[in-house]
This record gives structure tokens, C-alpha cells and sequence, in this order.
């Protein structure tokens, strides 16, 4: 190779953009082991510093999805549509739009993650489910969903060698919160997973990533920017994670309460958020016209019980007892329940949505490390919303976990999670911008 | 340990300044590998861009200074001075001011380094002296300096591992050129050396590592301080690189001009600066009472020739002929000698003094890699200084090599290195600050 290593990374220190020919070398570099970890340890905090452009960023994502294998969906009739978070406590909004886009009629072939760290992740909250895996291969998974229109698996083969090597380089390295790094880091994933469409969910707040709404919408450009050049359309919404999306967090209980919602008993934030970013997957998909029809349908398919319906026959595709959709005894339960109470009475002001997330992982609900067992019975419930009343001694959540010895630390951590102020406090923003090729709409 | 490197990499790359424990635990992991070199990477390209404060340099000096042995010259009467370049070109300072500086009763323990890249190093000049040898014990370097006043040798012990390996990952990571980084790791070795007083030469222009005046004086600010916070006096000339200071590159070459110095047979910018350093050095030392009386203390050194007596001395007291002083055909003789023509009239303008440098390198003077052999033989020396008439075809500088198939190259790189104006041009400033405890004067 007649890239000088040392010469690339001087070269962005410096401010530089680096040739296409350096980007090749840097991602086939991470992927082979051929450029050694301390040095794209050094080019990637240069990275962080100095940033990447447009160019850089779209080369490096094509280059990381072509670092292992691509997944070829061409089998399946009509644009797959896919939709990624970049991951939020509490959200199990693919849980809630997935069915609901497939009993729309949109193709949704998704593939993907486990939680670690304070968020959750999808298969980890599908495996919680009696008999249910995620593990298919390509044929199983592009069969299952040209015949009921969707699936949720775990990687069928090596996607994205490079990314996966320098996601773990840049956990060790304090080179995690970079927007170009983690744009093509996502984006090469989906890509990778073969989706013709791709809608973003980008939070914001005390439990995202990007804790501030002008880093959040300049990573939501920077994605779709590369779909753009990619030739693949990305649309991103950026919402609120101040607090929890949906009320419940762990496991079992996220599906729960994503069942509640496709059988009508329950709504909320997790809901609104489903129906936005699942209206434009219609949209993408080619199966509403624009976002208001698609939201119409999302509502039609929710009331009529054929979105519940779509996740009774994708746990049956997947092997998993599908009784627990009628029947929430099926899942697994904790064996222990446990108030938190308000120290003081007033309005709940403010959460630190990444602290409530790392109470549900020490409970079991997560891992600290790749290798950890979780316990999928265990999390917890938010009682309380921003800006709702509560009175002194009023559960502000409930515990629910197998080790009572945990609860202790956790009820004081998640009172410090928790602000009350005496004065009346207005809800977040639930979303606040829209990204597309065409531009940024703030709401 | 309680360090969590993650969070000390995040905290330097936020612009905050690290804890006496982080300083600590860096340094020891850079010495005992318990930190990972990826890591050391991140958190130094961190420290590039965001740098460190007075206490965490001064810190991290002492802390690399202790992570190996330290040498003890108590034993030696007075205060043992020592002088330290940042590294140049055609810099035979050290054959110059060592001998003069202990002709007039300063104690002189060098412990220098060997060449590398396109600066030499005094130690491969030393050797070029049939027989001279540059290892010691302890106790007979001790020993020479008490019975002669000077030796200059290498390392005796395993001096300053945290810096031997956070330079050696710096070299591959793009992280040499920062201030602290350079301050520490030349003040951790000479404090580690056991010099009780130290006078810096902090080269600025084409030939040196620090390119800018500004950036300079910062360095030499920076090692002051440390000097002052250790409580060993450091004080520092800034001089010129943007030509080779003597006139003479290559090892055997460069004796012979320092030889031709100390019998009076030459003199130029190398004298001057030797002067300029050795009599701060007089003064450190105690045998002078200021500067002037330094400098003349050292002119009276030379013409009397009680210097090259003093060259001499040392040069048998390590097992060299010391007959080279008088007969410089005991040195080492390339075979060929070619001139480089100027290909056009004028005024030598500027030189690249770095590709001049490695021409001389390339010649066989210096090392490309650490294991590389040199020729103590071949070399370069300048015809012209910046400043001088020169005619089309006459020569800008003369090659002494072994290799003539070497010498096309060469020409062809030194015509490029020396830029040639029709204008007159005045000649480049040799002193241009000295940076003491009590601040900056510039000259």
C-alpha cells in the first residue's frame, strides 16, 4: 500500500481532508489488522478534532459496508424499508411500528443490535419472549418476510468488519461521540443490511448520544447527506429522550408494553413516535402517499387489531409462543416489585435519562460487558412523566427485579434521577426536527 | 489502580486538565505497558490538540524522570552543567562548548544521543574518532569528570522508560510535534542525567522541529518552567536553523570543523552560538559571573589553546586517538568529493536545511531506521552561506561520499534545497531569544 500511515494522520491533525485513496487504506486498514490500533486510535481522536467532510464521510461509510459482506434483499418484492435509533431507554418503537408497517403493507427487513451500556436493544427484548430467536439465515430471513412482510434478526454474517473494529477501538478510546465517525458507522450498517429506504430516529437529551439539539441535527444531516450520495433516500426525525420514551424499560416489560399498544390499552409518547417515523416508512416504501395518509393507515391498522395481529404471526415466524399477545402471563415476571417514592411533593422537572437507564442495567435488564447475561424479567416502570404532579411518598417509579438486595441503591439512584421542582413545569418537545434531503424543518 | 484511562482520555479531549493520579497512572502505564499503546495514542493526540498546563507538565517530567534509574553526580565537586539541542543541522556544538566550557572549570557529565532522521547525534560523531568510545560505567564517567572535567557518553542505565516508549508511540502516531509533550521528555532525560544546571539551544526555522519563532519561545518557556518548578535552573537560547550552523554535516566531518575551531582555524555561526551557550553554561556553573565574563573566559579558552588541550584530553580519556586534534588525517576520509554547482547567479536566498539534512542521510551520514550502520566518512560541506554571492556554476556546497552513484541525487536535492535570488539578501538573525526563569528577551 503506498499509503504513509504516519503522513494520513498528520494530514488531518493539520485540518486536511484525506484522499480517497487514504480513506480506502484507513477502513481496509481497521478491517485486515493491517494499520495497527494505536494508530487509527491516534487518527481517529484527530478525527474528532478536525472532523471529516461530506466526501470523506460518504467514502468511508461506502468503504466500511464494503468491508465484509452486503445483504441482497432483491428477492423481496417492493423497497424494504428499514428504521434505526440511535438508541434511547425505553424505546421499543420498533416493537410498536414493525407490525405496523407490515400490516400496511410496507416490506421490513431489519436487522438488529443488543443493548449495552444504558440502552436497550431490540433482539434482546424479542429473545425475552418464550421461544422466541433471532437467528435466521438469509434465505429464512428474506422467506419469512416476503410472506408476512417483516423480521427482526440479529446479523446473518459478517457485516462491516471495519465498523466493528473501529466501534470497539473507539469504546476504548474516548473516540465514541464524533458526528461524521458515528454517522458512517450507522449508515454503513444499514447499508450493509440491505435496505432500499432508511428512516432515522436521532434523539436528543440527558439519555442520547448527543445531548445537545444542534449535535443531534447535524447528525441527522451528516446520515442522510451520505444516503444522498449513496443513492439510498434517508429521512431522519430528531426526538426527545429527556425522559424514558415509553413508560416501561427492561425486557420483557418493553414488550409488554408494545403489546399494550398495538391492543389499544395504552399510548403515550412510544406511540407518537411509532406513528411518525412508521408514516414515513410508508412513505419510503411507496405505500402512502405522504405522511398524514401514512399516519391514517399506522391508526387503521392499530384499531383494527391487524398490527397486533403482524406481531402474533412474526413471533410464530420465529419460532416464539405468540400467546403472549393475548395473554401478558407469558412472559416472564419478576419476582419482585418495588415503589420509588417522591422524597417531596411538586413537578417533576427533569430526568437523567442515562442514570435511569444504568439502574435498569444494574438490575439485569443490560450489560456492562459484550459477554453478560441479562435477565429479561427484570426493569422498571415510570410512574410519572415531565411535568406531571406528585406528591411526597407518591411512587415515582416501580422496581421490578429478581435480587432484592439491588433495590436499596437503586430507589436512592433513581430519586437523584429524578428532579422535582415546586413550580409548574412545561412537557419536552417530543419532536423536534425533521431532516431530509431537502432540508432541516425544526418543529 | 483507580484511574479509568476512558475518562482521562475524555477529560484531556474536553480541554480539561488531568489529576495528579491521572499524571501519574499515564506515565507509569506508558513505562510498564500497563495501558494499552491504542490508548496512549487517543489520550496523546488529545494532548496535541488541547495540550497541558504548567503543573500537569511539570507533573508528567518528574513522573517519566522517576519511572527508570537517575544518575548521581554528587560525587562530583561543583555544579555539573549540561547543554541540550533540540536538534540540528551541521550542530557540532556540543565538540565546540564542552571542551572551552571545562578549560575554564565548569564540570561537564553529557549524556548525549545518536542521530536520527535528518539531525545528527554527538555520540556518532564521537565514534568517528579512531578508537574513541562512548560507553562508560557510572563510575568511570563519574570518574573522567572529576579527574578532566568533561565526558560526554551514553546512557549508562535504563534512563526515563515512560518516555522511551510514549516517544517511540509518538514517532508512529503523529504526535512528536506538540510543546509539553516535547518539554516533558527532553527535561525528564537531562533531569534524570543528573546535571545540576542545564542551558537549552531550542532551534527555530527550515532545519528544526519547531518551524515558528512563536512556537519556539514556547518550547523553551515550557522547559524553562519546568525547570524552575523542579528547582534545577534551565535557561534558553532560541537560535536559528534556517541554514546548517557550521558549515560541515557529517560525523567525521564535523569534528574535523570543530577541531578547525578550536585551533583557531575557523569560526562563523557555530563559534558564536557555541559561545552564546557555553558561556550561560559558565555561569550556571558558577565559574563565571555573567555572560560577558563567560564569553571572554571562553575566548581566552581558545586562543590560548587550552580547548583543544581539553578536546584532547577527553577524546583519550575515552580510548580515541586524540592525534586528530593535530593531524586531521587520523580522521576518517571519503573517497570522493564532488561539488553542486549553482545552476543560476545570484543571492542565496533561503535553504530547506531539513532536505538538507537528509541528503547528507542519505549519503550514508545518518539513520533512516535505528539498526541502520553509518559512515563516519562521507558528508557535506556548504560553500555558501544565506546572504552570499554566488555564480552561476560555482559551488553552493561540496559532497564527500563513498557511494558515487549516490552523488546525481544528491546534486539534484541540494540545487533544490537552496533557493538562489537576484535580489540581495540579508542574512538570517542567529540568536533570537534567550529565555531565562526571570522571562523572555528578545534579541
Amino acid at each position: 500500500m503506498s499509503v504513509n500511515v504516519v503522513d494520513m494522520i498528520l494530514k488531518k491533525k493539520a485540518g486536511g481532508a484525506l484522499s480517497e485513496e487514504e480513506i480506502r487504506a484507513f477502513a481496509r486498514g481497521a478491517a485486515d489488522g493491517s494499520i495497527p490500533d494505536y494508530q487509527l486510535a491516534a487518527l481517529l481522536m484527530a478525527i474528532c478534532f478536525q472532523g471529516m467532510d461530506a466526501r470523506e464521510t460518504t467514502q468511508l461509510t461506502m468503504e466500511m459496508m464494503h468491508s465484509g459482506g452486503v445483504v441482497d434483499l432483491s428477492a423481496i418484492d417492493g423497497v424494504c424499508v428499514d428504521k434505526h435509533s440511535t438508541g434511547g431507554v425505553g424505546d421499543t418503537t420498533t416493537l410498536v411500528l414493525v407490525p405496523l408497517a407490515a400490516a400496511c403493507g410496507a416490506k421490513v427487513a431489519k436487522i438488529s443490535g443488543r443493548g449495552l451500556g444504558h440502552t436497550g436493544g431490540t433482539l434482546d427484548k424479542l429473545e425475552s419472549i418464550p421461544g422466541c430467536s433471532v437467528e435466521k439465515t438469509q434465505e429464512e430471513f428474506i422467506a419469512q418476510v416476503q410472506e408476512i412482510g417483516c423480521a427482526v434478526i440479529g446479523q446473518t454474517h459478517d457485516l462491516c468488519p471495519a465498523d466493528k473494529a473501529l466501534y470497539a477501538l473507539r469504546d476504548v478510546t474516548g473516540t465514541v461521540n464524533c458526528v461524521p465517525l458515528i454517522a458512517s458507522s450507522i449508515v454503513s450498517k444499514k447499508l450493509a443490511s440491505g435496505a432500499g429506504a432508511i428512516v432515522l430516529d436521532v434523539k436528543t437529551g440527558s439519555g442520547a448520544l448527543m445531548q445537545t439539539l444542534d449535535e443531534s441535527i447535524e447528525l441527522a444531516k451528516a446520515m442522510v447527506d451520505i444516503g444522498a450520495q449513496a443513492g439510498k433516500p434517508i429521512h431522519a426525525l430528531v426526538t426527545g429522550m429527556d425522559q424514558p420514551l415509553g413508560t416501561h424499560v427492561g425486557n420483557a416489560l418493553e414488550v409488554k408494553e408494545a403489546i399494550d399498544i398495538l391492543a389499544g390499552r395504552a399510548g403515550g409518547d412510544l406511540l407518537a413516535v411509532s406513528l411518525e417515523l412508521g408514516s414515513r416508512m410508508l412513505v419510503a416504501a411507496g405505500v402512502a402517499k405522504d405522511v398524514e395518509a401514512g399516519k391514517a393507515k399506522m391508526r387503521e391498522a392499530l384499531e383494527s387489531g391487524a398490527g397486533l395481529n403482524k406481531l402474533k404471526e412474526m413471533i410464530a415466524a420465529q419460532g416464539g409462543d405468540a400467546r403472549v399477545c393475548d395473554d401478558l402471563a407469558y412472559l416472564p415476571h419478576a419476582a419482585y416489585k418495588i415503589d420509588v417514592p417522591a422524597k417531596v411533593g411538586g413537578y417533576v422537572a427533569k430526568m437523567d435519562t442515562t442514570a435511569i437507564g444504568y439502574v435498569a442495567q444494574d438490575l439485569g435488564a443490560g450489560r456492562k460487558k459484550k459477554t453478560d447475561a441479562i435477565d429479561p424479567a427484570v426493569g422498571l416502570i415510570m410512574q410519572k412523566r415531565i411535568g406531571e404532579r406528585v406528591e411526597a411518598g407518591e411512587a415515582l417509579a416501580t422496581l421490578y427485579l429478581n435480587k432484592p438486595e439491588l433495590a436499596n441503591d437503586a430507589i436512592a439512584r433513581m430519586q437523584d434521577a429524578i428532579a422535582i421542582s415546586a413550580e409548574p413545569v412545561t412537557p419536552p418537545t417530543l419532536v423536534y426536527a425533521y431532516v431530509s434531503p431537502e432540508g432541516v424543518v425544526r418543529a
